[in-house]
């Protein structure tokens, strides 16, 4: 792939668009936005860009392409398969000064805002109204992030992952163009259905500039149950039973043994060294509650649990969920010499308990460690691979593949949140076949010169634009 | 638009996919899938094909596209906006022996089905194992003609429309490609959203061979309630105070003064003559929906109702909600010599009472005669025009015209639920601005010569496709 320079000339024509203080290309900055959360190498741009406006952003756009100059989002970094590192260099295109809550819609339950606020900062500032939006990817991911990879998390069992939670969005696209997809209004059968076509689409298709939310309201009375059980295939055969009985868990997480044991240590709370499912339920009314827990209770007597305990406290509550919230920092830190690599598949939750034991076996035959965590309520699982120097990281490459393909086989995908980035690209043939052509069919209709986040989700990218002479 | 006639050459080719029991071009079965239940006028195909495979569908695409031969998939005909009516001739591909249930994937929630299945056929299959497909048009539309409009109906406020209770789909594609879109996984973050490009896309796209649904368990409790109101203002405003409170109805309906007057008439139910709000409300537990009516009959008192009556009762329920089912109907037979014009349009809730309003209005100043009925709880409204003779229908198409814009200018969709099609395509520049341009560029790149559903969605189609010679 051939793409042209960062000239003088170029960065003026920047510059004149977004203003002096607002495009950089100390190294400092480009240090800054060369990598994300993930192994995947640094790489910088040649410029790092802080639009303050749609406009802005679609007129920089709009010189990327006629340039031919790469051009790469950036929420705040948080991702985990390189999905806005800049491997073609070019521009970062940093949204975070473009920040803002534009307005709060609080009859509709919905809010817009600007791509560069972190969910979290969203939901503090919503509280006050008594709303919030629902997807929580654990780090304080920017909305625009989050939409552009599809983000999911803890909550995703009950209230879905970004695209179920996102009616408008206001969109850059290659040639300049910024046009709105989607309609305020919840329903909509105008046409089709390009918010979903650019959610998911990681900056490759178009770059979101603003985007309009569902919220919903915080329920007024949640709970929080921890059951532990006397193996893996106990815990993960109560997925099935709970999803089954109609109950609307608002989390269902898994923690196999070996995790248990480092939160048990590290944050005191009294778990038995045993494969845990972190659950909790939200209701209008207590009573709802009531019947939730013991209807769960219920389940997971039938299934052995070694322990149950219900919570309403909100203290407690908030404790455990700290646990989960900070399983990955606490797994950092009780391994200071180990660098980590995350996977992340789902699978039908049918599937789940066999895919679970795949990786059971695995940790066996491979002899490996390994700890598992996941989304047990979406058939959603990371395996996550402490690993230092070059062969355990390719032993750690090679079992993570193992689970893609056991995965795939099992009528999974090879990402349920993460995103393709740079590491799951690899995987689009064997998940997406013929499918995989025609997305590459819309992303060469919409960005002919591929300047748009390149290097990211197509494997190989088969149309290479020329230099312009 | 320039395309080729179905020659006896071709027809053989298409007789020898499909055989000849499964290909017709006589006048009985053309004039049979000439017309919607629209005012659209007809227009019949030169053959009608009945495939029975996804691969046959994908064989006579292939055929179709290599001689320039109009394709448009046929389910039932009960389009309101002439979506599968055969404008351009060619073949009207109906989907009446392509009718099967795949497979029920019960520990998923899931049934897969090919797309000339009735909904309400598949729901009373399901109901032997407590499951149903929740979007509900009324009548027994296939599940193919539902997704490719993106239909909705009276219980999306709670469970979605179309789009949101699909998981993946087979889909043949214009150049005879058959490509899988989504996956049985819930979660999925791999690349671009084939899925919802294609839910909604009228069969314009690509063509719908198979489906893969969610399912949610028949509730284990579900109850009524209708409470009438001194003034429309009073019901919609209720409507907005329900949906602000948190309570999660499974359907909120609005009828008008006059359709409540003609369902009293002929279903014998004890209505006053004033605007109505029907609701349902389903729970896994007897107490949440206690908790849900008592709170709903507060609401209702204090937007002064003048009456507020709930069952739990299993034959009221159904008596009243007979009676909403068939408001069509009723209305039909309450004016046997007029012909019908159906609005459909949508906007946030928020806007819903202006919108309502400004209807109201029109019924005045026009001195014309409409009803209104709708699920209100999304902020979707059908007004129904009786008319006949060219005045009437000239005054029904101007004043659509006019709720059409006012829902456009308050944030809203010209089409809620029933698609594109005809009618709606010239509103689409306004509704969508270049995204249209965005909509069309796809368009050319999937289907290059035209063949799928022409003279749908879009208002111009300014790629004449040559013939071929």
């Amino acid at each position: 792939m051939t793409y042209n320079p960062l000239t003088e000339p170029i960065i003026q024509q920047l510059t004149a668009i977004v203003g002096e203080d607002n495009l950089s290309t100390a190294q400092a900055d480009l240090d800054l936005h060369a990598q994300d959360q993930s192994h995947h190498a640094a790489h910088p741009a040649e410029a790092v860009i802080w639009p303050q406006t749609g406009q802005q952003v679609a007129d920089v756009l709009r010189i990327a392409n006629e340039n031919r100059i790469p051009i790469t989002p950036w929420g705040v970094g948080t991702s985990l398969e390189g999905n806005p590192i800049p491997v073609m260099g070019g521009i970062s295109l940093s949204f975070e000064r473009m920040n803002k809550i534009v307005e709060v819609h609080a009859d509709d339950f919905q809010v817009t805002v600007q791509p560069g606020i972190g969910h979290k900062d969203l939901n503090e500032h919503l509280a006050r109204q008594g709303l919030f939006f629902p997807p929580d990817p654990g780090a304080n991911a920017t909305i625009g992030g989050m939409l552009a990879n599809n983000a999911a998390g803890i909550r995703t069992v009950r209230y879905g992952a970004s695209k179920d939670n996102v009616l408008q969005m206001q969109v850059a696209l290659a040639d300049g163009r910024l046009i709105r997809v989607g309609s305020r209004s919840v329903k909509q059968s105008a046409g089709y259905d390009l918010l979903h076509l650019m959610v998911g689409s990681e900056g490759t298709l178009g770059v979101i500039t603003e985007a309009t939310l569902k919220l919903v309201p915080v329920p007024a009375h949640m709970s929080a149950v921890v059951a532990a059980f006397p193996s893996i295939e106990a815990a993960v055969e109560t997925v099935v039973a709970v999803r089954g009985s109609g109950l609307d868990p608002a989390a269902l997480e898994l923690i196999d043994a070996a995790h248990t044991q480092m939160l048990r240590t590290t944050e005191s709370i009294n778990f038995p060294d045993a494969p845990v499912l972190f659950m909790e339920f939200h209701a209008a009314h207590e009573a709802t509650l009531d019947y939730g827990i013991a209807m769960v209770r219920e389940i997971c007597e039938e299934m052995d649990a070694i322990s149950i305990h219900a919570t309403t406290d909100h203290m407690e509550r908030k404790k455990l969920w700290h646990a989960r919230h900070h399983s990955y920092e606490i797994m950092v830190r009780s391994h200071p010499d180990k660098q980590f690599f995350i996977n992340d598949v789902a699978v039908p939750i049918s599937a789940y308990p066999e895919l679970i034991r795949y990786v059971e076996t695995l940790r066996q035959s491979e002899n490996i460690t390994l700890y598992m965590i996941g989304h047990a309520g979406d058939g959603n699982i990371h395996v996550e691979f402490p690993y230092s120097g070059d062969d355990e990281f390719e032993k750690a490459m090679r079992c993570n593949q193992l689970v893609v393909r056991k995965a795939l086989a099992l009528g999974g995908t090879a990402t349920g949140e993460h995103g393709v980035g740079i590491g799951k690209s690899k995987y689009m043939p064997e998940e997406h076949g013929a499918s995989l052509d025609v997305m590459w069919t819309i992303k060469q209709a919409l960005d002919p010169h591929n300047i748009l986040n390149p290097g990211k989700i197509f494997p190989v990218q088969v149309e290479e634009p020329s230099p312009v002479v």
